[in-house]
């Protein structure tokens, strides 16, 4: 078995100033390379800890990376933490000196001379993009990888990691399809894909969801053919089946079909439009948006009536569909999008928070849909933009010929 | 010394599917009420690993709080691990069942005598929130608090089990200052502040940095004093020492002013707008924003003039000065602020990922900013959106009469 321990380190971690992704990042890399994650553990900047961990930790799986206690400052204590699990002097190393001071052009030398010890039985991993390189040792039957605890750090180190851990332990690449699913509750889900959820089989199917996305991801021998299953199962519910976001699913929509889109935001106020814009490549599609949050540009920027205002208020079907069409006019875009209603915590006059309404026009007229959302004012914008970019996307489907 | 350990469970956590947000939750609602958190971990949905985890973090710290493995699926194993660790039976409990059918109208009853399922020696936790109860239990010295997996509930269910926490073990909350400084380099602020910064001693001062932002938290007695005397060496370059975001700092500081901004946006193409609106309660100082992504469109919604960008391009000092200036007339607010630039991958023209300009524009004129930031796209364009709220920051300081 291919186990692996994870442990990262750092004070930042144990008093919650820092969510740890590095963990995160690692077990999913080791997984889709083979691995089987037994734990991930987290400590503080203490060398006996840290120590008494990675000793532990060695002694349960074959492989422990860990992450951070490697910079240049008096309470990174990685470096003696696994000179002491390894039971071997922590050594000065001249020529990894001699290549810090040239990275940091000489500044600090007390920091760089920290940074060029390591345990007497460990090797440098060469960090492409910091002055702090990894390190990796044996500890009893286990290798320990330790890298650097930034993020951007761990991602470039991390292949060359994982190609070494391959040859050594033959680890096969396990099969992973991510299916991403929108609009339909887990629990309704569940009902839908009934036997393709089986557990305890391979390949194992797994359910998570954020702000009202689901995640189905299937592992192991067989993924394709049981992830094609469940795709068909969902239809249309289903927006990817490789990673992409959904803003990205829509975004190469509307490249097939040659097609802009434009939007008109209120209650998301220009969250909608920073999904478009987040995909790589989006200039192409994406034309611009109008983020009119008060009624007086509702009119002036995006030509909806006043009457329609005053009469129906900002938060109506009415309302969310002349802003819709108002913003594909100005941009002389394909499609446009809109969204209106009252994120909380207060209500926006008779609109309870939660509650709006998002639509979309095309060349073919405008669709609309009533929204009602759970959670607290951050997640309500984000699930009305989610909406919002799904109304589009059904929309492109309906229109495909 | 009241040690807290933290255990988080479920699978997705070890493949990498979760970013385990509640370790953090956790860790910072216990440090800040007086706990030190020793460490924590995260293990699968193994009856085995979880009592495996339980007790040795209860032979470790006086107090363990784990979350996940309690709602009605069959890998919710939680129930039966803690069973296991306390060596007790697993027992029915009738009210609860019959309080769950109740919440849960009576769907799905074999789910519901799951939920109704506890370690005889256990009590139960009140979920506000969920329908899936805590559990408390004594396992050996220690005290062990179980809640469920979902972050809303964890945060629903937190003050009651640190209230029951706090009388229990005479904590006394530690005090805690969070000082948010933007525009300096964080070796550069650690030379600034020099002494102020001495680590090991009471109250205990760190720094981390995310975005370009770096939070100095000062905990302990003295925090108050130590945060002051920091801030005052930093002087404008803190912007909040409350926990308020950068935004939140400058629609506070607009609103003193009772004056409005808007937004022009290339590269952060809606993001700016998106932080202001984030702020509860923005609209009486935020007016809007227009995403121009293409050149066209700053021409007919900015007025930015066409010989402006034939001459210098759309990513140039002249063109984002202009956009500001037109986002200021089209909304009639007092400032507006613009942002064009190359998020990459991609160079945008003659200007290089992460290179571009940000534009403040007032009733005295219009300040501007050359930016070079490293990161990907995503991060590119978060910290030009945050460099462009601290140019207004800055500025609304200097016009203080």
């Amino acid at each position: 078995m291919n186990r692996v321990a994870l442990l990262t380190i750092g004070d930042e971690l144990l008093e919650g100033r820092t969510v740890d992704r590095n963990a995160a990042t690692l077990a999913r890399a080791f997984t889709d390379a083979g691995g089987v994650v037994i734990a991930t553990e987290s400590v503080g900047d203490d060398v006996t800890r840290i120590a008494d961990s990675v000793r532990r930790l060695a002694a349960a799986a074959s492989t422990v990376v860990l992450t951070g206690g490697l910079g240049p400052t008096p309470d990174d204590l990685t470096r003696a933490a696994l000179a002491a699990a390894a039971d071997c002097a922590l050594v000065s190393d001249a020529a990894m000196e001699a290549a810090i001071e040239v990275l940091t052009r000489g500044h600090a030398p007390a920091r760089n001379r920290l940074q060029a010890q390591r345990p007497a039985h460990a090797r440098w991993l060469d960090n492409p993009v910091g002055s702090a390189p990894g390190l990796a040792l044996e500890i009893g039957a286990a290798t320990v990888y330790a890298l650097p605890g930034v993020p951007r750090e761990v991602a470039a180190m991390l292949p060359s990691v994982l190609d070494e851990w391959q040859a050594r332990t033959s680890a096969r690449p396990r099969a992973r399809r991510t299916l991403s699913v929108i609009g339909v509750r887990e629990a309704d889900l569940v009902d839908r894909l009934g036997p393709l959820l089986a557990r305890g089989v391979t390949p194992e199917v797994s359910v998570t969801v954020h702000s009202g996305v689901i995640t189905v991801t299937v592992r192991g021998t067989g993924a394709d053919e049981r992830a094609a299953a469940i795709r068909a199962a969902l239809g249309d519910d289903c927006f990817a089946d490789d990673d992409t976001t959904l803003a990205g699913t829509v975004v190469l929509a509307l490249r097939v079909r040659r097609a802009t889109v434009a939007v008109a935001e209120s209650l998301t106020g220009g969250m909608l439009a920073s999904l478009f814009v987040d995909v790589a490549g989006a200039s192409d599609v994406f034309a611009g948006g109008i983020v009119a949050y008060h009624d007086a540009f509702k009119t002036s920027l995006l030509d909806v009536p006043a009457s329609i205002l005053a009469q129906h208020t900002a938060v109506s079907e009415a309302a969310v569909r002349a802003m819709a069409s108002g913003a594909r006019q100005r941009f002389g875009a394909d499609f446009a999008l809109a969204t209106s209603g009252a994120a909380g915590p207060e209500p926006d006059g008779p609109a309870a928070p939660g509650t709006g309404w998002i639509a979309c026009a095309g060349p073919d007229g405008a669709s609309t849909r009533a929204l009602n959302m759970p959670g607290d004012r951050a997640l309500v914008r984000r699930r009305f933009a989610l909406a919002a970019l799904d109304l589009l996307r059904r929309q492109l489907l309906a229109d495909t010929p």
